[in-house]
């Protein structure tokens, strides 16, 4: 069974929201191709309107760190860090008990 | 697609951890039965104890809040409520734009 769950937020600088959005749809089709991967889902809330939230679900957290080395991937988060609005905060890193399928 | 996301986490009284998982593990073996559920997942880390996140997946926040009043469901919340360090706080609820399959 997958074991990690990442929850994270990042901030774009105002006005970038859309593009940056853009960027992790684009991230997402990427990864979830990844081995390892179970879910990747971008989302947002109407509440934080310069904020994206990432979800991910692996099989360990040694792939998700994988990931995080490929060279698509690495071109992606070269295209978002200008339009981020700082440093991202470190999301949380939960190990998954139950509720997934097997 | 799914379009609503659901990220919270409940805080057990000291010591009570481990049996408000059993709980919630119990309750994602019973929602994931329910019409517009895609996830339902409990994770916990080392880093916060007494902390149990649940992240939710629904094809919509009205299939969400409909789960909540399915008489099982009530059950447990009913057997989860003594054991948790005061009222939950109320979770992230966000718009899921991309990374699910269709």
């Amino acid at each position: 069974m997958a074991n990690y769950l990442y929850h994270g937020k990042l901030a774009a600088k105002t006005g970038q929201a859309e593009k940056l959005t853009d960027i992790l749809v684009e991230a997402s089709k990427l990864v979830m191709k990844v081995k390892g991967c179970r879910l990747y889902v971008v989302s947002r809330t109407p509440a934080e309107p310069e904020a994206i939230f990432v979800t991910e679900i692996w099989d360990s957290q040694e792939d998700h760190d994988n990931s995080l080395k490929l060279q698509d991937v690495q071109g992606l988060i070269k295209k978002a860090f200008p339009i981020l609005d700082g440093m991202p905060a470190r999301g949380q890193e939960l190990e998954i008990i139950g509720g997934l399928p097997a």
